[in-house]
């Protein structure tokens, strides 16, 4: 794939000379970005019509039509969202510890771009100036590689951004696009460590696992969230069926969203019925456990495949179990270290459950929905991360950032 | 590979246990590893003679059969490694930051053990016990898979150190040793996502590159480099011809010697015969560029390839460059990101090289060979990170853990 190595070769030189650039130079190119995003509207519009008509002619669901549609509000508030990360404190340049040495050398450790930044996404046309301006902020050239079905608009969107980006005087080449959708290219791009420091991939489990499997560059895993909520014996039974309702409904298709509720078995008879009443008026399916239906017998059977299972919809799986322990156990089987809830009034059972539950959110009586850079106060955030390395939880601009060693010495040898 | 799956599986079952461990429990068995260590001296050396003889019988060059010897100061100083480890301040549970939001919820930012780590080196049998130390303080369950020359030595330590942690009261399983030295074992084990969290290299390029593209675990790449140290045209000759010296001769073998010297074309002249003379008295042959050989003809010619090259022996390239841009160009073309050094005596001149050269440590005025955790004041460390995601340079207890997010809550919803 020559046009990738291209993509990178140009991505790597723009990124030299962004990493170096003022954070005022940053700033004024993401105002100009917002500004270009905002004129011309009507040009974006158009092409995600296009995009739209093909998506309709190709047979995709109302879901993923809707993931994909723009309209000026949304445009606005992509615009918003670049304006918002202009105002951001610059996350580069920041001394994160020094130290003068016996023998004189200073050292101080710096916050650095990462260099160039991939990310791989899907039918969200949104992402391409999000992502975009996140990287940019943090000092990194950026390629980005979205779903076939955005194509149009993403073209549209990245070509104003880099129109932009050159007006104000950055390398036009600090934001690319791979206009290649084809899965070639994204293989490719995946084998591009010589040029692309960081890969992140957006998506559901199908693009995660395939980025994990071929990337030979450095990855930061996000958004795979198989979340619980365990209402522990102890719990105020009102304040339990607010959260798992919110958890559940409030928005059934993020990462974040509740997909298994535990419950433990000495409340189950009592908290049973009034959360089925709730969860059924808001549309909710339940599948339950063979206890769960020996008091529903009116619900869903769930097979142990179920357990494992990111629903993204109104499903719920409910286990009841014995107690803390087995909730823990359960969560470490199945959880994907996302958001995890413990509903419960008893401060040992809050404290074992926050220690003991391995996640990158552990709540304690509030909805697992928080884990959000925005809900945080990180402002707007790239993603979510899953995996242990680099940064846990939601990616605000900071973790976009590398660092260096800068040592000032007169002489020293060892 | 069974096996291997098998060691994931305890691995994951004794790193939850482990990673609520107290201070004082890690700290315990600690310290009866490195007694272990000293009772058992005999029985170690008695384990690697046997490698050794095996090592001489299959051709081992002197200095493979130099890294993989054992004597007592040898026993006893990784004894004193582990008692460090033992002294050293706990990464685990440190509050890294904490808000309480508009609404309520409490949010802390804490660091965990990373889980399971796995660590696959070569010759050098102390790493065994240097690397199963720094994981267990930092809460994490290792898997050390050593090279098939140390076998014997490697299954006599990890025995010993795993006899220590069950008499402490720490799950023997939080330390293993994978016994199979095939190249199936290493890629079932780089494989083993499911159950290991981190996996570190720890050897040469061949090994790094294996791990780089077979891994579907996330790697932090350490070791590779080929550093430069270069004398612009404002620096003290004195100083200059010190450092180099230093650089390149006080230990050749290791990532943070200097590789290639860059020299400012005005003061080539002037600079060449000392260095020349110094270098040659310390028994290090010079390659150098078509100007370099013009002043100093009879020395070696430098081909294409040497410049990123790795000699990791008393051999050095030579360049003359035009100025600090060409040098700053030569080094982000050539680096490995590892260690980079400006001798200079201008102020501009070092600011330019500290904010241009992406490289994890760059100096001025003093030697790479300061790249090391202890030079840096972080104690022992695991390797020397080349990569930007997670940590970079020397990698110290810290970055042995993760972080997760507590969210203490009243029943808050979205």
């Amino acid at each position: 794939m020559k046009t990738i190595e291209l993509i990178g070769q140009k991505a790597k030189r723009a990124g030299r000379i962004l990493a170096t650039s003022k954070g005022e130079e940053k700033n004024k190119a993401l105002e100009a970005i917002a500004s270009a995003l905002r004129q011309n509207t009507s040009a974006i519009l158009k092409a995600n019509k296009l995009d739209l008509e093909n998506g309709r002619a190709a047979g995709l669901t109302d879901a993923l039509l809707d993931r994909l549609a723009l309209d000026e509000d949304r445009v606005e508030s992509m615009a918003k969202g670049v304006e918002e990360i202009a105002m951001a404190d610059d996350p580069v340049g920041k001394v994160l510890w020094g130290s003068t040495r016996p023998n004189g050398l200073k050292i101080q450790k710096v916050s650095v771009p990462l260099g160039v930044v991939a990310v791989i996404y899907e039918a969200r046309p949104n992402v391409s100036s999000d992502a975009a301006a996140l990287c940019l902020k943090a000092g990194n050239a950026v390629v980005l590689r979205g779903g076939k079905e955005a194509i149009n608009s993403n073209k549209a969107i990245v070509d104003i951004l880099r129109q932009a980006l050159k007006g104000a005087g950055l390398p036009i080449d600090c934001l690319q696009l791979v206009e290649d959708t084809s899965r070639e290219s994204a293989n490719a791009l995946m084998k591009s460590d010589r040029y692309i420091d960081v890969l992140i991939p957006r998506g559901g489990a199908g693009l995660i696992k395939a980025v994990k499997e071929n990337s030979t560059i450095p990855v930061i895993e996000t958004g795979m969230g198989n979340c619980h909520t365990y209402i522990e014996k102890s719990a105020d039974l009102d304040m339990a069926l607010e959260i798992v309702l919110n958890a559940k409904t409030s928005r059934p298709s993020v990462c974040n969203a509740c997909e298994t509720l535990l419950l433990d078995r000495h409340i189950a008879k009592a908290a049973l019925p009034p959360l089925y009443q709730a969860l059924s008026a808001a549309s909710v399916t339940l599948k339950g456990d063979e206890s769960t239906k020996a008091i529903l017998p009116e619900i869903l059977q769930a097979g142990e495949d179920d357990w494992g299972r990111e629903y993204l919809d109104l499903t719920l799986s409910v286990k009841i179990v014995k107690g803390i322990d087995e909730a823990i156990d359960h969560i470490s089987q199945y959880g994907t270290g996302h958001s995890e809830a413990i509903i419960t009034s008893n401060y040992g059972a809050s404290e074992k459950f926050l220690n003991q539950v391995d996640a990158a959110a552990v709540y304690v009586n509030a909805s697992t929905r928080f884990t959000d850079g925005g809900e945080f106060g990180f402002g707007a955030e790239i993603g979510i991360s899953t995996q242990k390395l680099h940064a846990r939880g939601p990616l605000g601009l900071a973790d976009l950032t590398s660092q260096k060693y800068l040592i000032y010495g007169q002489g020293q040898i060892r």
